[in-house]
Order: structure tokens, then sequence, then C-alpha cells
């Protein structure tokens, strides 16, 4: 029996790194299962990005993987590698934000009770209350947020049009319940709602989205009706890291769907529906088995 | 032996169209082989298109053609149709634009000569020498139209920076030229330079580009240093017609290909050239086909 | 308001077809807003195969259905036509018949439920118990049928490995059950187990089946472990009627996806059941939405 | 300056391996720029294979090269290794063989012309003379192989029906030609004649040959009549290297093309050729890169 772990590192790029890592795995114990590297060329400051899956046996996994933390910290002194290290038994635990449409929702409950993804969705955050018992069927908590968010709370007319002041409000009512799991990052399923900077900087780096256009085009709201209008011939969705500009952070996974002159901008949504849910299932997929590296404006995906 | 013709026409949506058309083509012998409609929905405009391939004995066709397009002509009165009729076994005839790439040219140029492309290529114009060899080979007038014109023309540096006074003269000279073709449409097989308005217009829609980006995504200069500086997934190309904005005009047909993050800008030019010059044969074979409507800014493409 | 039709028709191949339906649906008041025609070429027996959206108005279209129902008729004599003729806004009927696999039901029943796929599933069936759940939850029948079938029925004992007795006595109760609803057909979304010739001449041209492999390649038993061993790069899956021969029906559609070496059977399986459940949504699609036509071991799918 | 290089090599699966062969190329100054890795799992023979690509400074290039060949030998003997190593600068050399159709033949003169694929075509050998022309044009000697080959070789009558006395001594002739070039490898550029067993033993692993079909589906003779007779909605090519089994070797690239019912056998032969060209070219580009491990039946390619 052994247990396998992924380890994530980088550091400027420089010779001897591959070496120096490869030989304190091997030196304890570890047998390298796949190996991925990416150099950011750059002329001032390449950098260098690792990921690779080791087995440890399990008798002694315990005491190499504390040797192994030891060296890699040593590391730190010399290559200045920054590492992550984590075990592919553990489930990460996400929060996944919905509104109305439940499409998204339902694919990642899918893939994630049938093992394919392997998440755990620990709760269901919704400003509108029609998915309820999706969440009750799978049995995740679902956690109601009425978009027209007073002190009282005690007048939840369910509104999209809430001002500053109500979304403050329903911020802070998300994170006081949100506390209550312990959650790696938040998934984004057609939330249709646009979250505060102040509440982006948070969770940064761990808030995925899935918008429903081929970013850089159709950006902001209505995309079918831009693309429509626009009469391209394809149609795509992207899932990208959220950041303080809408629909502008690090792209993690895109894919497209032909269409024709026969789709208007209502059959362009559902057309595009497929496309969007499987593309925010293979990111979410890549998060959790830690495939994905942020750099700057970009990602690498070690898929 | 059957005559093959292809009728396209359009006019404001109303019943009865399709009866009276294909009574006028039975009542003269035609026997329908393919037909496409396209409804525009628009409540106060509907627009109505129809792609009709027919077969006419061939003993008979003279006679019965003309008929036909008297009928069809009494049809503009009451449904104010307007059509094309055009003889399957009749190939049409482009200029070729281009600059240094040769793949484009070179897919257009097995294409047609495989006979895939029903298609005559008559002349071959570029602002730079380089790929004269290869019209030679194919025994395709290549017309050399240097850059920097004067009116002597005796002093053909070959700049990409010619002043608007140049690019009219140098155009004047590709119009003086392209009088001796007698030709049906242009193609813009990756002619890095920009058309004038009144070059474009004196070829109103039956100019084909293609642009080495998934448009609306990443128009104008550097499309895939664009593409790898965002950081987006797929890359593509797009075949369109050309309006006087540039990179703005209806689309014709787009393709894409993935990319991953080893991919860097000169990685994403190479393997774009595979995209852009399907892309654009696609596109050409729509044309010589006769499958293309533009309305508005976009196009039915009956494929 | 208007009432939309689709008119499925074939026949012999003849001139004048098109003029005379059309003719008919233009004097009985109707606006043809779709159609598509496929002429099957053959020396000796060329068929012509048509299918015909129309909009009637509502407060009329009572009388012009007659009215069109009595000159198709007619011309069943003139062109020997064999027609079909389905109201759009009317929800065909499914049985869906399981096992124990959920990606394909749950997609059927998404789809369904969203209006995606205009179709009601009337029933479920299955060999196994497992998929109960999910049904009670979107409110379908769900009826279970025990494999080890005995005449007193005590005897559940769940084997796939039922004789040919068993399988007969299982049928005949499945008729049983199938007769209380109304069901226009079955798709086998997953179901293990191979029909016997009685029953799907019974249910001729209206039992669609999703085999895992792109067939013809790798017909039969454990498809995943062929396409493994045999180390193709691209896997698919294949939407087709059932005929008496295993996986060899008519194909209605098809879909593949990339893999490569890293993926081993199980992997395959994973990554196969999204393609498995894309594809026989699209096939149903097309079934309801009367775009399929049969003609030997083919279709024809107008999409 | 660097000088690239690609370490392939592969031995029974076991600790270390990564850690022994990184210290030696860390400490002969070698930098790492990609690696690759893959374990055929296996639970009595696991094997391990392995790509390298890395940098060694130009200046003392050959001194390490020669010291990380040494290291590398003594390492066969702790685990077993068996390796390759290629400099990225040298071109491989390949033979092409085609009969009458130049689409494939284009598409790898275009592609190696250009550069897209780093390789050298020394020489092209046909049973047929059309396509010297385009040999000649790209300056590669062409050599006409008669079929119909006698003692005296005066009576080239140009039968594809040659017995296999006839077939012998056209590979002899053949294997005499060839060997005026150093060729690395062969490629069947849609050449359309079957190969005796000895002679692809004599370039065993070392010949690619392009299949229009997707394998295992249409083997064999006129793949796209059996595609149209099958009704199938997506056909395919196959990219493969040669043994003794017709089409029935390990499997380097395929791709899909989508069809429909309109397309008959004829236009599945020109939509095909498309797709033909692109996998062949893929297929060889990777084979030139060092991508492709060939074991058992199947291939690992490190894309």
């Amino acid at each position: 029996m052994n247990r396998k772990l992924v380890l994530f590192f980088s550091c400027p790029d420089k010779k001897g790194i591959v070496a120096a890592v490869s030989k304190v795995l091997f030196e304890n114990g570890a047998n390298i299962v796949e190996s991925n590297q990416h150099s950011a060329k750059s002329v001032l400051n390449p950098h260098f990005y690792m990921r690779i899956v080791f087995e440890l046996d399990s008798i002694s996994a315990e005491k190499n993987l504390a040797d192994i933390k030891i060296k890699l910290n040593e590391l730190k002194h010399i290559f200045a590698i920054e590492y992550e290290l984590n075990d592919t038994s553990v489930k990460k635990n996400a929060a996944v934000f919905v509104s109305k449409e439940d499409h998204c929702l339902y694919e990642l409950l899918w893939q994630t009770s049938s093992g394919d993804i392997f998440l755990n969705i620990s709760c269901i955050f919704s400003n509108h209350k029609v998915l309820s018992s999706v969440a009750d069927f799978y049995k995740v908590p679902f956690i109601y947020i009425p978009s027209n968010f007073t002190a009282s709370n005690n007048n939840n007319c369910d509104t999209d049009n809430a001002d500053d002041g109500h979304r403050l409000k329903q911020e802070q009512f998300i994170l006081n319940e949100i506390a209550k799991y312990d959650i790696d990052f938040i998934i984004l399923a057609k939330y249709m709602r646009i979250l505060s900077p102040g509440f982006i900087n948070l969770f940064n780096k761990k808030i995925i989205n899935i918008h429903h256009s081929f970013l850089p085009s159709f950006p902001g709201a209505k995309p079918y009706l831009q693309a429509y209008e626009k009469g391209v011939k394809i149609i795509g969705a992207t899932a990208h890291f959220v950041n303080e500009k809408l629909d502008d952070g690090p792209i993690i996974e895109q894919d497209v769907i032909r269409i024709n002159h026969e789709d208007d901008a209502e059959e362009l949504k559902k057309k595009g529906k497929i496309i969007e849910r499987m593309v925010l299932a293979r990111a979410v997929k890549f998060f959790v088995e830690d495939r994905i590296i942020q750099y700057g404006n970009k990602t690498i995906v070690f898929a």
C-alpha cells in the first residue's frame, strides 16, 4: 500500500533544481510516477515550475515525508523555491455559488458524487431559492443569501439590483456562513452577481468562475446576444480565476462549439450550456488535482 | 447528361414564396436536388433567403433556363425577390493577394489544382517577390506590386511603410493590372497591407480575408502575440468579407486549435498557420459554390 | 399565435415533388419555416426524403390541417409518398432502460426537465435498484425488473447471467408494465442486457441505444478495454437504432475524445462517460424533433 | 549559445532512476528544459520510459556530452537502461514513398521546406511518374519504381497487379537505390502497394504509414467506401508504424472529421484527404522530434 503525494514547486530558473529535488525524493524512498515542468522564458527573470507526483511506502511514509519537508525547506535557501505538498487521498472542500441556472451545479454535483472529480462540495450559496431541492437531494447545505439585504434581514425581497451597501452586507453574511465550513476554494457556477474587490481579495487566487463566452471576446453581460449580433460561427465558454477586473482573470480552460446562422441568441444559450458545464468541470478537476499554477495573469495547466 | 444550376434568392418573408418558386422550376423541367432556406427573424423586416440546386436536361436546358428567368423576373414584382442564377459547371475566377507568407497561397493552389475547390486562380498580386516561383510552378501570372510606388515606378524599394500617396498609386496599379483578368472576387491570403476604402468599395462584398485570430478577439496587428499575452487556451482563425473597418466584416468561417502554456508566440504562429489555411480554403469553397449570403454585418452559410 | 408542424415524407425520386407538396402547403395557409431534403442516389431506385417545418395560423389550423392531410393522401397515389405529420407542441413519450450506471440517465433527466430536450420520460426500467432514488427525485415511475425471473417472482436474486427462459419472462414482464404508458420509443441508457429479437421487433426502429465505442470499432463487451489494448489515440461513443445484430443498427450520432498513453482502461471509461451521455442526448433530441429518417442500415439526420 | 539534446531512455521501473539520470546531467552542466515520463503498469514487468530535453553550453558541450555518455553507459549496468541521445540541431533524413495521390507528399514537402517539420526529405520513390514535377520543384531526387519489374527492367508497364516475383525485384531495386541516401526512416505517403515482410523487417519500427480510416475500423482496401456503406457520422485517418500485419501496426496519431448523409464515398475521399495529410504530418513531426516510443503494439507519444 502506497501513499501518493503531489509536490508543486517554483523558483528562479537555474541549473540543478531537478537533480536536487529528485535526489531529496529518492533518498527518502519516493518513487516518482508523474512529472511535468515548465520554464517561463524571460530574459530578466526566467522562472521554473514543476509538478511531481510520487509514492511513498505507507509504513514509513510519515517519517519520509517529514524528512522530505526538512530537505525541501533547506532547498528554499539554495534555490529560493516555494513549494506545496498535498496528499492525493485528501479531498479538497469547495463552496459553490449559484443563482437560478442549474446546469453547472448539476454537473459538479454529479461528477463529485460519481467520484470523477475528487472533491467535497461543502455548501451551496445562492441568491435565489430555486436550487435548494437539488442541494437537498445531494445532502449539501444550501444557504440562501437574499440580494436585498438589510441590517435586520427581515426584508428578503429578492432583487439583483441591490446597491453597494446591500452587497457589502450580503457578502458579510456570506463570510459569516462560509466560516462554518473549512473550504479550500470557491466555485462560481453561474453566480450572476459581481463580488466586491474586498471579498475577492479574501479568497485571492481561490475563486473559479465560468463565463459563457470565449474570452476575451464578449466579456460582461449577455455574451450570447453579443455573439449572435457579431455573427460568429463558433461560441465558447471560459473558466478562469477571478481577479478585480470583470471577466479578466487568469484563464484555466476554454472550449467551443460550432453554431450556424439558424441559431438565435436563445438557441446559443441552450447550446452553450453544455460547453459551460464541461469547461467548468474540467477546470475544477484540474484545481483539485493540483494541476494549475497561476503566474502573472496566466496559468500553467499540467493536464 | 444534366446541367446543374444554383438559384440563390432573397425577399421579404411572406407565405407562398417556396411554392411559387418551386412551381416555376417544376414547370420548366427542373429537378431540385438540394434546397436550404433561412428566415431572418425580425419584427419589422423579416427576410427570407433560399438556395436551390436543380438539374435540367441538357437537351432543353437553354430553353428552360430562359423561361425560368422570365418567370423569376415576374416574381420580382410579386415578392420583390432578388436572385442570382449560376451554372455549377462554370468556374469562378479569383485574384489572390499575398505578401511573404506562403501557406495560404499553397493551400489554395493545391486545392484548386486538385479540383477540391472548383476555382480558377487568375492571377497573384504581391508586394514581395518571394512567392513568384510557386506561381510559376502553377503557371499563374504573378504581378509584383512594389510598396514604395512612385509615378515613374523606377524606384521599387520594398517597404511596408508606404504613405497614403504611395498606397493610392499602388492600388491604381493593381486596378490597371486586375482589369486584364475577368475576376469574380479577391482573396487576401495573408496580404499584410490595408486596402483603402475606395478600393474596398470597388469590390464591395467581393473580398475575402483571412485573419489569424478568433475574431472578435485580437483584431489588428500581431494577434498571436496578443493571444500569448492573454493566456488563452485555444487560438483560432477567421475568414471574413472585408469592409471598411479593420477585421470587422461579416464572418464566413472560423476554426480553432488547442494550445498550452508551453507554446510561445512563435509556436502559436506555427500552429495557427494550419488553421488559417484550412479556414480560408473552406471559406473560398463556400463562396465558389454559392453557399454564402451576406446580410447586415453577418453571413448565412448554407454549408 | 401559430401552430408549428413537422412534415416528414419520402417517395421514389421524381420531378415535381417539391412543387406539389409546397403547393399543398401554400394553398392551405402554411408558412414554410424550415426545409431539408435528401436524394438517396441509386441507379435503380433513387429515393427522395424531405422534412418541412411549417406554421399555421392557430384560428384556422384545424381546418387547414385536415385539408392538408386530404391533399397529401391524394399525393400518395401520384408520387407514392409516405408521410408523417407531427405537431411540434406535442411531447413524445419515452421509456428509459438502465442498469447501474447513472450518467446517461442523469443527462436525459436534466435535459428533459430543463426543456433542452422536448420529451417526457414516462418511466424508467432497470434490472438494478440503485437508480430508483434519482427517479423519485424527478418523479418518474421506476420499475425494477429482476434479472433472475421466475414464475412466482419471489426469487429476485439480481444476476446478469439469467438464461433465455428468464429473459423471455423478464421481457414479458416489461411488456406488461410498459403497456401502462403510452410510449413512442425506448432509450437504452446503458442498459447492459441484450434484448431478444422478438422484443426488438415489437419496437421496430423505435429503440435507441448508446454504445461506448466509435462503431464499427470495438462492438460487444468491454469496448474501453479493447480500445486500450489496441492503443488508439481517440475514443468515441455511438448512438444507434437497435436491430437484431448486436451493436450494428443504423448509426444516429457519434462523437470522440482525444486520449493519450497515460490513460488506462479505467481512465478511458471515465473520459468516455462524458461523450456517451452527450451523444445519446443529441440522438434523442434529433429523434424527438423528427430529424431522423432510417433507410437501409443507415440514417439521414436533418440536423 | 547552447546545444540542445534529447535523451530518450527506458528501463525496468525502479526507484531512483530519475534521481540518478538527473544527477548525471546536472554534474555535467546540463540544464533540463523539458521532461516527460511514463510508467507502463504491469504486475510482472513494469517498465519506465522517459524523455528529457536538456541544454549544454556550446563551449564545453563536446566534453560534457562525452562524459554524460560514459555515465549513462554505467547506468546501463545498474538500471538496465537503454538510451538514445540526439542533437536537436541535426535533421533526420526520410525517404518518402508515393503512388499517384499528391496531397500527403505536398503537405510534407511544404512543412519541411517551411521549417515547421525539421526534416530532410532525401528522396521520393514512386510506382507512378505523375508526381515527378513536384519533386523537381522542391529539388528532391525522384526515383521511379515500375511495378512490373523484370530482370532486364526494359518492360516498365505500370501495373499494380505485379506478382510476388515482381515485388521482390522491385523491392531489391528500391533497396539498391535507397542505399545511396543515408535515411533514418521511411514515410509511406499514400503508397498504395503492400511491402513484403522482408522489406519491413529491414526497416523495423522505421516505416510510418498513413491509412485513410479511423483504425481499427475499415482496414484494407477502399476505407471510404466501407465508411459510406456503414453510415458512420465521422470519418478519420490513422498514422501508424508498419508491421507485418496489414494496417495493424502501433498507432501514432489519429484524427477525425464530421460528415453527413449528403456525403457519398467520393465526397468522403475529398474530405478525408485533409485529415490524412494533417495526421501524417503530425506523426512525422512527432518522430523527428523524438517524441515517440514503441512498446508492444502501442506507442507512447510525449506530445
